[in-house]
């Protein structure tokens, strides 16, 4: 029996890493099992400097990091971001991956793979480390405010993520200042309301949850709106910098080998771009959002975990859960 | 020369450890050199078993920590949360220390004390470490949202605040998710065009500021709504914990002295309520709230920094700040 050959699209433009970098970094998957073939989109440009033996997609556009996502979408359509949307949509490509702008990929993965059924929000998913098992946060940022339906169907692909990650019977937790069901603002309140009603057969909403004990690791998914989101995701980067840096200042004083292995390993866990990118949740496909200051390295992690989604079949699990929503 | 000798009044009800407990951590304040008196307010019940030469105003109402501020404030006036307000209304003590139902607190502040002028919404304020100066966060969770003003309002508080701690030209971050001037939503977007306007004279607003750019420690004041921040502390607390608990496992192995008082000393600095607690700003009287699980060490320590507040006459500083918008 052999293995279906997966093919995945990847965005060499619009990452502050030079597209050069990206592709040889991407390039050296083949020299380990790497059980799929990548596409490349790349502007005119760039492609003309890569071998001439790689599948390069050529593009003569360009979405620039600081475009407007709207003019970018709608005046760049040979972009590589969008090019690489199309042959998703087109099927040529299993999975899309990209570190280039967010509001145009969203944009244009919403307007050109459109959204599944029931869907009114496509949403960024990000997985974190806990202390026990990783969580599934989102919106992570693509939509600043959204309102209690939204919070369901979020919470209904935070499930089907989980589910395609191999977990029975994820939980859901509902990010909020205090954990009574009156807590927060009228909108959190009454998406508490809805998402409660989804316990009707098995426990699957475990209420509201407090910043501090995301991380104790007791929830799979963890559903909030994407400014609330994105606030709580950098904030965690943030003191995780700042208190491992402070420890390893302290620590240069003596020989912590072992630890310092600890540090910068739980140091990469805990910036998000890391593992696996962003999902771009609720669209037509697959597609993941790598950090725009992604490395190499990071880039390369962005695309194993597309090859994972695709493996997992993550798009048809979704789909049939949102069927019971 | 003498001290004036301040009066600090001390709640002992409403916080989850024992009032007996509190009490005796307050009392043992008098061993060390600390130039205040200290007034108890505590039931009835309570205060029966306290020592009879020491100062307590006895209340016959209690207000829980799960009772609805709105109906506790109006029916509880005898509690000692509103006792301690009037008293510091009427100037029989110079700060009020409670780790009571933050909304009572609250709503009874603004009720008793009033606002002072130019204020709409006090707010409570948390001063957090970073890799270089404390900075102060403002709101943390008095206002779920609050309007560009406001924002505008609670930046002059935090400005204030940090001059009565010595810091000369302090600079003000608003919370956001990304550091351009569109981003967020609309009324963050407006809250940084008034906040602009405060750099007429000298740079004071710093401009939007990412989670994870915070603990660099390169601004004295963090705006927010209290919803945002009530997230954004208790995040950074999670995380702090959970990442310090990983490195004391790993850690466990070896003879990591030196680190392990390294990350207990950072693991209570991270946690909000040990210094100073949190300070309700705003209103016309200085009140310190602190975590409804304060230990007896941490409560003390709020009282320390009600005492500190008095002391560097924050409530005159806040007032002329006011003045300037």
């Amino acid at each position: 029996m052999t293995h279906h050959q997966y093919r995945i699209g990847v965005d060499l433009m619009g990452c502050d890493t030079a597209p050069e970098d990206l592709y040889r970094a991407v390039l050296a998957l083949h020299e380990e099992p790497f059980p799929a073939q990548i596409i490349f989109f790349a502007s005119e440009e760039v492609s003309g400097e890569l071998d001439p033996a790689i599948h390069v997609v050529k593009s003569s556009d360009v979405i620039l990091k600081e475009d407007d996502p709207i003019i970018a979408v709608r005046r760049k359509k040979d972009a590589s971001l969008c090019q690489g949307l199309l042959f998703l949509k087109e099927k040529k490509i299993d999975a899309f991956v990209s570190a280039g702008n967010t509001g145009a990929l969203l944009l244009a993965a919403k307007t050109t793979l459109k959204t599944l059924p029931r869907i009114d929000r496509p949403a960024l998913l990000a997985l974190l480390p806990t202390k026990k098992r990783e969580v599934a946060v989102l919106d992570i940022g693509a939509n600043l405010s959204l309102k209690p339906d939204h919070l369901l169907q979020l919470a209904a692909m935070g499930i089907a993520y989980q589910k395609s990650r191999g977990i029975a019977n994820p939980t859901v937790g509902l990010l909020n200042i205090g954990t009574e069901a009156k807590k927060g603002t009228p909108q959190l309140r009454e998406a508490y309301i809805k998402l409660e009603a989804m316990n009707r057969d098995t426990p699957v909403f475990a209420g509201n949850i407090e910043g501090k004990d995301v991380f104790q690791g007791n929830i799979d998914v963890l559903v909030t709106d994407g400014f609330t989101g994105n606030v709580f995701l950098k904030t965690a980067e943030g003191i995780a910098a700042f208190i491992l840096e402070e420890l390893e200042i302290s620590s240069r004083e003596s020989s912590f080998t072992h630890l310092k292995h600890e540090l910068v390993n739980l140091r990469s866990r805990l910036h998000y771009a890391e593992y696996p990118g962003a999902i771009l949740c609720g669209v037509n496909g697959v597609v993941v959002k790598c950090h725009g200051d992604s490395s190499p390295e990071t880039f390369v992690r962005g695309i194993k975990g597309a090859l994972r989604l695709v493996e997992h079949d993550f798009l048809e699990k979704i789909k049939s859960q949102l069927k019971n929503y």
